[in-house]
């Protein structure tokens, strides 16, 4: 097979994570291995920039800057929650490509993102524009499908039960059997964010918190809940409640009122926590609730971010890269863990339809029979993916991140109306 | 002078904060040199631990268990918000003292905290019980008069500006003019944790986050913060906003409904931040405000805390113990800043009810024109305070924290019921 020679383009969608750059870092340090790519460019603001041309020169930035881009939050080149919808627009993507000469494009982000990047690869191959479209795999939420997880994963959830530990030193000391402590964590239609809060228990300490998990996949019950809480208020100081944005009463509705839908159609958020606070409040005379929310907090805290997670989002990127390299394309990267005991991963592909049309649930099998809390099957799938620190820099006494350059790419085209 | 020979007693009160056990190892450390103390016993949970007589052996604990308190938040030795009234109570605690012959008596805690033991040290002078009593300032607050700064302080405020640059990333990439992010903090009757998020802009970078800083001080205004809003997201991709929980209109009301009052008659809060939001998703259309609500999380935020601060609790533990053995009593250690340019930092001490009574403003003229930001002068002031990192160990990719011992000092007396 003849190399496909051309340029590159990556851009990044979606929620930013933790590592999402680390991928980026990847797919920058395996591009310059191979001379079949000419031009490393980043797409801005995810398909918003494509459709706008604003591409940058990402060969021009400093090797220190695509380092940094391992531990620094957020989404270094933007992204965007646009979804391509019209016809148009899908002409206008593959007109920008041809004009830059873009033969490899790599897309990272979650299952709508990787629909598009579906959806743009199936467009060129219709217009007969060769062209490799690979996606790279991320979302905190870990709901793709095909992949053992998601980088963004490990990261989040070695955050929130390094705030649980946190939280258990001030508990044990402020609690005298009447402090419930709340903590609101991410999770739109899956536990599997709450549910990594069950790591900060210490290995036969089953009384340590998070004493209750509230998650999606458990329809909620008030009554049930003020039992589970009066019964570790009885044994423990304090009762710490860790609980998804997403929870659900037992017809399927939200418990916290709906906010509002955003691009793609999905209902935001916010107020399961204070809910719960207020059961508690009214249910438990002499209690008193605390709410914590961590919001946006979480999936930005790079501080505490995972380093096995960062290494596996950089090696997805450079995954794709050589997948695509090597001839593959309308794929996603996967990560596939090994079956020995010593935990490992490795990358794979699997079809970008594939990903693009999955949702993958927490197995019900890994919740206990109290539903409040995650068995060993749990334990063993996620303790590995929070293993190692990364270390951020910090000057004056505070964090320093990357900053790209940004050097434009000339635009070739005609401003288009998004 | 005649060394005064006796034991030791240590006890922590109020909100923990991420460096209140560095001042108990301070004392720990510090006792051990001074012959003239005999036993060092730590009281749990504040005054309802010296009541009823539960104290612990802390010469007993390991100095790697003394050590790791430097890194652990919360506090260790629990604390209480109760407060003493009844005179019987008081009396109790006297006869506590004489049966442990407790003369050397150190009370980490803010204000409320430093009133209980000026009560203590009077009725025992009262009674002819020589003792001495030294008070060590503690507060995320930073509301203790006569002290330069409260220990703990400076790791709050290590933290929120750290979470500020993590948040900035995110943004930056999320961010079309469209997006508003409201981070509430602590701070019941000021903003100085509020005005510390202003530590998180570079040098030189005024439009860096936090973009609005909604202090207590400056009577809140509707209006006047949807235009800021709107002025904001004219400039930036997004408009981030710091909210201090108590933050009031100009009548002097809070802005967010009151959740409450605690032992001490303090209104609790809670719903700045979601006020605010909620502000201006009706008042700015096409605009999405998220709120984060750190809560307890910040003063238990021991991974992201301040070396200067830790170092400078556990120099003013040690400061208390050194004060008493060369005969002070009714005092209170305060930290004095050195005049030259380099930080630098010593301690003295004050009286008690100096300290007791007063509350420390946040000066109105470190509060730039706008109202919603802070000058140099703030910025002089504490960002010598948010100086180096701690270390805090992972195992197995989760914090580890020092768990004391707890070996128990036979109780001497009857019960009490409290």
């Amino acid at each position: 097979m003849a190399d496909l020679v051309g340029n590159l383009l990556v851009g990044q969608s979606g929620g930013p994570t933790a590592v999402i750059n680390s991928s980026i870092a990847g797919v920058v340090s395996e591009a310059l291995n191979h001379s079949c790519i000419e031009e490393i460019y980043g797409g801005l603001n995810g398909v918003l920039g494509i459709l706008n041309e604003e591409f940058i020169d990402l060969a021009s930035e400093s090797q220190q800057t695509i380092r940094a881009l391992r531990h620094t939050p957020g989404a270094a080149l933007g992204t965007c929650r646009f979804k391509l919808k019209k016809q148009q627009d899908f002409d206008r993507v593959l007109e920008v490509f041809k004009a830059h000469n873009i033969r490899y494009f790599f897309y990272a982000g979650g299952n709508d993102s990787q629909d598009t990047a579906d959806k743009i690869s199936k467009l060129a191959q219709q217009q007969g524009w060769e062209m490799r479209v690979i996606g790279i795999p991320k979302t905190i939420d870990n709901d793709l499908v095909a992949t053992d997880h998601c980088p963004g994963y490990g990261s989040v959830i070695k955050y929130i039960s390094s705030v649980v530990r946190e939280l258990a030193c001030d508990h044990q000391a402020m609690g005298q059997g009447d402090l419930v402590s709340v903590l609101e964590v991410m999770g739109r239609s899956a536990g599997w964010i709450a549910a990594g809060a069950a790591l900060a228990k210490r290995r036969d300490h089953p009384h340590d918190p998070p004493h209750i998990i509230a998650l999606p996949e458990v329809p909620f019950d008030n009554e049930k809940f003020l039992e589970d809480v009066r019964r570790v208020l009885k044994r423990e100081k304090y009762c710490l409640v860790v609980v998804g944005e997403g929870l659900v009463d037992k017809d399927g509705n939200y418990v916290a009122t709906a906010a509002g839908t955003d691009a793609f159609g999905h209902v935001q958020l916010g107020g399961a926590g204070e809910f719960l606070a207020g059961l508690v409040d009214q249910g438990i005379p002499g209690v008193k609730a605390r709410v914590a929310k961590l919001g946006i907090v979480q999936r930005a805290a790079a501080i505490v971010a995972s380093k096995t997670d960062s290494d596996e989002a950089f090696m997805a990127g450079a995954a794709a890269v050589k997948a695509a390299v090597n001839g593959e394309t309308d794929k996603c990267v996967i990560l596939i863990r090994g079956d020995s005991e010593q935990y490992s991963c490795e990358t794979a592909t699997v079809s970008l339809s594939e990903i693009a049309n999955g949702v993958k649930k927490l197995p019900r099998e890994w919740i206990n029979e109290d539903g409040v809390s995650m068995n060993f099957q749990f334990h063993r799938y996620a303790q590995p993916l929070i293993q190692g620190e990364t270390h951020v820099p910090f000057e004056s006494g505070l964090p320093v991140f990357a900053k790209l350059d940004k050097v434009a790419v000339d635009k070739l085209l005609q401003p288009y109306e998004v």
